[in-house]
Order: C-alpha cells, then structure tokens, then sequence
C-alpha cells in the first residue's frame, strides 16, 4: 500500500505543495500558488505608504497556500487523503509576525489593519538596519559569548532587531501582540491549532541555543528598559527539535486542506535547512550549497567549533543530533544576472535569441570554450557585500587584468570563477577550523548549470554531486512529514530513514579536472591572497570608496 | 603682402596638407588624401604574405599625398604659389624605410618589389619584439648609460629592431640599402632632393644624442657581429636640429606640387612634438597632452634631468635649444572604445540614436550627472599596459567598488578619471624629478569634450587651456616651414615668433572646481597606492595572470 506525505515550501512570492510517496520519493503532484499580495514594499492595501527598506508580507496568503495547493493536489493525483500520513513545511526566515494569544494576525483585525507593523516582516525587510548595529555595538562592549555562533555580527534580517523596531516605532503594536512569532511556526499553528516553535529559526535567528536558551534579559535591558522581558513577554512558547512532530491536523485546518483531521504535521523547518535530508545528506562531511540569486552553505558537525566568520552554528538546527553550520554568499545568481543587464552588449542577447536559449544558457556555451586562467582576469566575489568568512556588508566588487582585448564573455566566466573562490575559501574555512569538508553537494537553479558546476569542480577540487528534485525544499519537508508520520502510520522513524528512501542525486557527479584545478590551485592563491589584503585591513580602499559614495548620495 | 605657408602632415592612414596665413595664422585651405595601399598588415601588392605583427606602408602613397593635396589648397584658395614662403612636414615615427644611395625606396625596384623588408615599416609594425627584447637585455647587461634616457627600455617600435630584423630576415636587402631612413626625412628628401635627418627622430626613435651621437658599434657588434657598423653604414647623415631650413624646393618637386622652386622646406618633425608650438608653447612649464586613441604629453625643460619611466629626453626634440620631454599613456580613447565595444548594453546605444548623438557624446552627458566620488569605483588605467612611469607592457587593468547597483555610466566615468589619474601621476613624476609643470594644454579628438576636460582638470588641479586648431600638426608644421622661410621671405626668424603669429588656443579654460578636486585628491591618494602596489612589485599578480593566459593560449 503506497502512501504519501506532502511537503510545502513558502517561499518568497509564492508558495509550493508536492506530494510524495513515502517509499519511493517519486514526486506525484505538484501545486504553486502566487501570493496575491506579494511583497509590499512601497504601501500597505489600505494605502498606507511604507518606509525605505520596508518588505511585509499579509499571513492570509500563507492560508491560500494551504487552501489552494493541498487540495489541487490531490486532485490531480486522484489520492485518497486517507493515504496521506504527514505533511511537512518549510519558509523563508526571518519572517515573522506579530499576533493574538489565539495566533490571530494584529493586521487581521480592523483596529491594526492599517499599521505597518502589525504585518509579516518578510526576511528582506531591511529597515532594522540602525537597531542592528545598536545590537551589535552593545553586544560587542558586553562580550556576549553567543556573538562568536554568529560570525560576530547579527543581522537586521533577524528577529530581536525586528521586533525592536516594533518597539521604537509602534509601541501600541508591540503591546498588542501576545507572540512575535516565525512565519514558519504560525502557519504550522494554523495546521494544528497549536503553538510551537522549531529549533533551526530560534538557533539561527534569534539567537537561541538549547542549553544558554536566549540572550539574558540584562543584555535586552542594555539595549532598551522597555525590552527587558521580551523573551518572556514575546516569545514564551517551548522550542521542539526539528525532525519532531508538531501535532495533527486540526479539523479546521482539515476543511480547509481536504486533508484527514489527525494527520501528522512536522515541527517547521527553513527553506535552505531542509533541503539537506533531501539531498541525501544525513551526516557530517558533506557540504551542501544552495545556489540561487546568493548562496547558502549547510554543513553538519559533531561538535561545535569556532569558525571565524560563519553565518550561525546551531545544535540540532538542520538535523537532530548534530551541529548544524550555516554559511553563506550574498552574491551568486545576481552577479551573474547584474553583469547580463549592465554590461552585455546587444549582440549577445540577439545571439542568444537566435539560437533560442536563455542568454545565461548562452553565456554558458560561451565561457565552456574558455579554459582556466585563459582569460587573464582575476576577481573578488564582493558585488554584494561579504556574507561569511569576512562578515562585511561594506565590501565592494574588484576585478584585475582587463586589456583591451578582453572579452565579455571572458568577463562573464570570471565572475563565475569569483563565486567558485569565495567558496572555496568557506569550505577551507570550514576545515582549518577542524569540521570536515569530505563532498560537496549542490541543489538550486545554478546547480543545473552543467559549465558552471564543471567550473566549481575544478576550483574547489572536490567532486560535486547534484540534488535530484528540482523542488529540493518541498521535497526535504515532505521527509519531514514523513518522520512525523513515523513507520507505525507507514512513514519512516528518523530523518535518515526518511531521506533513504525519499531523497534524491541526480546520476552525474562533477568531477575535477587535473590541468584546470592546478590553474586554479594558482589563481585561488591570488585570490586569496587578495581577500586578505583588501579584506582584512590592509587597504580598506573598498570602505573608503564607498564611504564617499555614501556621504556623496546623501545616504 | 599677405604670405603663406604648408604644412603637410602624414598620420597613418592618409596625408593633410593646411594652407596657413604666416601672420594671422588663418588656416585657409585644407586637403586630405587617403593612402591608396593604407596600412598592409597581411600582404604586399603583389600578393606576398606578411607574418603576424607586420605593418607595413608604400612610399609612393606619400608622394601622391604632394601631388594631390598641395596643388589641391593652392586651387581652393587662389593663392598664388608666389606667396608660398614655405613647407612643413610631419609625420609619425618611427616609420621607416631602406633606400638607394638616391633616394629611391628599394620597393621601387622591379628586383625587390615582392620582398616585404623593401617596404616601409609603419610605427606599429611589432615583428621586431624578439630583437627589441635582445637589445634591451644586451644594453642592461652592458650598462649603457643611454638606456636611462628612454625609460629603461627601447620599444619595439625603434629603428634599431627594425633595421636588426632586415638584417636577421632578409640580408639581401639590408646590404643592398644605402640608407635606413625615417619616412619624415625621406619626403623632405623628395622635395629638396638633398638628404637630412631631423634631430627629433634621431632623438626619439634612433638612440641619438648629440654629443654623445649613437651607441658605440661594440654594442651593435655584441648585438650581431654584423650590426657593428651599422651606424657607418646605413645611417651616414648629418642630423640636423628641428626648426631649420633643410633645402629649397626641387625642380622636379616644384613640378609635382605646383610650389615654386626654391620655396624654403623645412627639417621634418614628428606629428605630436610638431603640435607643441601649435598651441602656442615655445618654453619651459607647459605640458602638452595629445588625447586620442592613446595619449602623448610634451614638455619642455632647461636641463636633462633623470625622470624615472619617461619615454625619452632629447636635446632640441622639440624645440631649438630646449630639452624635450616625452611620456605617454597607451590606453586613452581606446579605453573609451573598449568598454563601449564590448560592455555597454544596447539601451545606452538606441537612447544615444534616439537623441541623434554618437554613443561617447550620449555617455558624455550621462557621466557629467555624476559627481567625483559617487560612482564609489577606482580604476587603473592599465588595460593596455602603462607606457610612462612604470614603462610595464605587462601590467594589465583592475576596477574596484562594483556593487550590483553599479551602472555602465559609472564604469564609464572611472575609466575616464582612471586616465586623468594616469596623467596626474605623470605630472608629479615630472615635478618630482625637477622638471615644473605649471600649466597644462590639450589638444586631440579628446580635448573636444568638455566633460572629460572638466573631469581632468579636477583631478590634475590645474587649469586645462585647449589648442585651438583641429588640425594641430598641420599648423604646427606650417610654422615650421614659415621658420624655414624667415623674415627676409615673409616669414618668422624663430619658432617662438611663428608659434606667437600663427599658434591657437580655443577661448576656454577648464578652470579645477575645488569641492570635487578636493574629492580627488582623496581618491588620487588611492589610485596612487594601488598603482605602486599592484606596479612595482609588492603583488605581482596582473604579470601572473598575463602569463597563465599566454600559456594557455600558447603565445
């Protein structure tokens, strides 16, 4: 007898069930549903003009998910709900949201409905910024421990910056909500009709760790009086271990997904985090990139070490049982495209139409004819700041060796091989700093870029190994679903168990080429040895100039 | 009386001759002709192909520039050759050809019209790098204290390769030459029928100082025993100091110009150094830069002094009685060409279509919205080696400050304040080593934009004054020819005399804005320490990256 759990995957504009035999992993149905309000950047729907910076997102549309993709599928799969054992969920993060006691939305209620700040806080809302810096200052002349976890710096993006600006700005609203809670954790609420909270977005976005629990609330007391109970007053709800169930389905939740009341629901998970057990990873030594628009690095451990400049290392924050690392690229598949709309010329993209492909496809043919140190160029992957190793949103782009006979498609390869050494420069952090770097695995658009994925190769000198579902975090939380389920209700008992079975690689394996990773052992030295220099103080001319840029525009 | 005089100058793709009133300057007719064999890069006439590197160009072109363009201002403007006082001629260097002992071109001759070593060999013929870079080894190992003179090393470019590749390639031909003349001095030959040479080749391109004459003929004979006397031998003329008169016009010349015979001819000059009276200089503290595809700066000075990585000092190379100062950056308007060639996308070029305006006038106006700084990016204007100061053909181009919010007109403006940086270092070199430079000029297709010229004169903190001729070399060597004539004839007693008469200035002076030099200053500072860092060794990775390329590519 098959049976089926069903993964949903929230993501930024939309979001995505898939529905997955438990034994198997084949993907039977799948379902996308737009937000219809998207990201409000510019004004709330009552009209209500936001700030600059300002990203929020309305929790119904979380709700239309559900309502729209479960039952859509399946109906297109013709399965029986009775079939369907688990459904996991997982969600961009920090994204978070004030609420009632009961878990009702503020924004949902007349009075709140035209306030800013009784909605969603979308993980890119980045008007925090002045509250983070505020944190960090204070944690840095406090020598908070917990500061070493997170490279050293928190992020606006996280959620005590957030709900601080919640504080200072709309003080009415902060007193209003019971809970601050993870989009993750309110829409697994919503499926069950009980509050939890998941380990991974407590670990790497509030600054929680099992044993130390949260910072102390003289630390928040430092920050602002008004703060001092946050945690208790805010955010008391105990903390499950992802790979845990959270509940069953409620019967409301059942009328409103057509699934069976009583049907296991997982803990929430995040959308990077769970996309490991659905590469097949299950332990130490593999390193997962997830390559997008940037790039997150996932990396289990045994213990917990102090990597300089790593995004956060959280204890049972990506599977149970283990240290979960955290590192990242701020700059990957928008490199690639910012370089495709500033400075291609024009008879690239009529090339690339006139041979129907993409003019990133057709890039990629063209940089597959360069070699490795063909082109002469050398660059630093800081178009976008530096996310980890460095931790420095103030660095800047370098490129070195141009001649008048160079190329854009030579440019266009060096940008790429710029990404493969800010890579390989996280990965060789990683093991000086004693966590083993054994495989690398690589999920998300850029990973189905076979010159690209030849190109990491060759760069870090490990073989690359691609995940197989092209919903890699859909598929991840329909494993955790499954856990949930457990083997009594025909899912699996463990994570591994579940990713055995449901995980997936694609055949191909990249693997590196000797004459091209020698000319890269070269040219990574130069990289690094440039990182260093521009990087670590001995010519902060990247900060300068964008210190004048900065004090030209008025910013 | 009104009097005139002609000033033809020969660039390399066509000869221009200018009628010009010798005292109002007036330029009253102008006519242009094209070479018909232009530039031979892959074959000769007859068929015979050319190595890779070669340039070569047909003497006869040069004598149809005589035939058709002087009789063509006479026509235009009615003025009778009885009024022409005098001739000029400049043209570039170092370009070259083997002779009879009277003059007439060795590919004249039916014998060895097929062989490619009769012909002339243009400026930018580069086949003579292996002996250049024989010659400049050999002088280092010897010491040669001439060496200094010119930067530490003798382009390619010179005579003295190009003669040792007749010599090593074609022995014939070397032995059947009486002489190895430069082009400027074999049309003066033409006119006059009397050989001279002028002291600003000799100077420049030949390794020649007056005193001190050429290098010894044991250096040649360590070149190749053969070369010993090649001074003796092939380049047996007295060489006569620019500003005098080299003969009168020729019966025969008379006839193919329409020119009197008798007319005064002067010693020829090189198409940059000729324009330096042009725009009214005629002493010491005045640079002149020449901005086109690459730039030349001139400049006059009292003594020698040692200037470090200057193209050349030449004793009346410029100027009677003055030192001559030359120095150069390889990648000006080529920089300019580049990015729009290869990184600038189509929209910029319809918008520039769309305001009727070629694509540097539009990105002219886009850049001028910018102010110094705001772009946040800093370039070494490297891309095509750094020709003064460094004297590096191996150093290549870097860019920093690149965020994914950089747009093309801000990569556009940092290549333009890249050069202005270049120059500026050029400046403080010279004003460092004892040489003053109190006032700056302009003239080339780049002093036209006044953005640019804006730009430069906030960088270089000194005023830009602009020479007023658009055909700068053709004036200048009219005033030569009304020097040759002299004030018995009409004409001037001295080139300060004519400069004074006959030179030009636009009304405009691009006066230094003091908020944005202040901003300048700053990033000079930056742009200075990276040209030292990444210049003079301390990282030597844009020689690395060059030499990884050349091997790959098998050069």
């Amino acid at each position: 007898m098959r049976k089926f759990s069903i993964g949903v995957d929230f993501g930024t504009l939309s979001g995505r069930a898939v529905l997955v035999d438990v034994h198997t992993g084949e993907e039977v149905a799948e379902s996308v549903f737009a937000y219809p309000h998207a990201v409000m950047e510019e004004s709330l729907p009552c009209g209500t003009t936001l700030g600059v910076d300002w990203a929020l997102q309305h929790p119904q549309d979380y709700l239309d998910v559900f309502a729209h993709t479960i039952p859509d599928v399946l109906r297109q799969s013709g399965i029986s709900a009775d079939d369907v054992i688990g459904v996991g969920i997982d969600f961009t993060a920090c994204t978070v949201l004030p609420v009632r006691d009961d878990g009702t939305p503020l924004c949902f209620l007349d009075e709140y409905k035209s306030r800013p700040h009784a909605y969603v806080k979308l993980w890119k809302h980045h008007a925090a910024q002045s509250h983070a810096n505020k944190l960090n200052e204070t944690a840095e002349e406090r020598s908070e421990d917990w500061l070493a976890r997170y490279g050293g710096k928190i992020s606006s993006e996280w959620l005590f910056p957030k709900i601080w600006q919640v504080l200072d700005e709309d003080e009415e609203i902060y007193n209003a909500m019971a809970h601050f809670v993870e989009a993750a954790d309110w829409v697994v609420w919503q499926l069950t009709g009980v509050q939890t909270r998941n380990s991974c977005t407590a670990g790497y976005k509030a600054i929680w760790q099992g044993a130390a629990g949260f910072p102390s609330s003289d630390f928040f007391a430092a920050l602002d009086p008004r703060l001092e109970n946050v945690v208790a007053d805010k955010l008391s709800c105990p903390i499950t271990p992802i790979g845990q169930k959270a509940g069953g389905i409620s019967p409301a939740a059942a009328e409103l997904t057509g699934l069976n009341p009583g049907c296991a629901v997982a803990i929430a998970n995040v959308d990077a985090h769970v996309a490991v057990p659905a590469a097949k990873i299950t332990g130490t030594g593999k390193m997962l990139a997830i390559m997008g628009t940037s790039t997150c690095h996932m990396l289990l451990g045994d213990d917990e070490k102090v990597v300089p400049g790593m995004c956060g290392v959280v204890y049972e924050g990506i599977l149970p049982k283990l240290y979960g690392y955290e590192a990242g690229q701020s700059c990957v598949g928008d490199h690639f495209a910012w370089f495709v709309d500033n400075c291609l010329p024009a008879k690239y993209h009529e090339a690339a139409k006139s041979k129907d492909l993409s003019v990133h496809e057709y890039m990629s043919e063209k940089i597959a004819e360069i070699s490795a140190g063909e082109s002469g160029l050398l660059a630093l992957d800081w178009w976008n700041g530096n996310r980890s190793v460095l931790v420095d949103v103030d660095l800047t782009g370098v490129m070195l060796g141009m001649t008048l006979a160079t190329r854009p498609e030579e440019i266009y390869r060096a940008l790429v091989e710029a990404t493969a050494y800010g890579t390989r420069k996280i990965i060789e952090t990683f093991e000086n700093s004693g966590i083993p770097v054994d495989e690398f695995y690589a999920a998300g658009g850029i990973s189905r870029n076979p010159v690209m994925m030849q190109i990491y190769a060759d760069v870090i000198k490990k073989p690359i190994k691609i995940a197989g579902s092209p919903q890699t975090p859909a598929l991840g939380s329909a494993i955790f679903g499954a856990v949930a389920a457990g083997s009594a209700a025909g899912g699996h008992d463990s994570v591994a168990a579940a990713a055995d079975a449901m995980g997936k690689l694609l055949d191909v394996v990249y693997m590196p080429r000797r004459g091209e990773a020698e000319v890269y052992d070269a040219l990574y030295g130069e990289y690094a040895r440039l990182h260093d220099y521009f990087g670590r103080g001995e010519n902060d001319v990247l900060k300068f100039l964008k210190e004048i840029r900065k004090s030209i525009k008025g910013e």
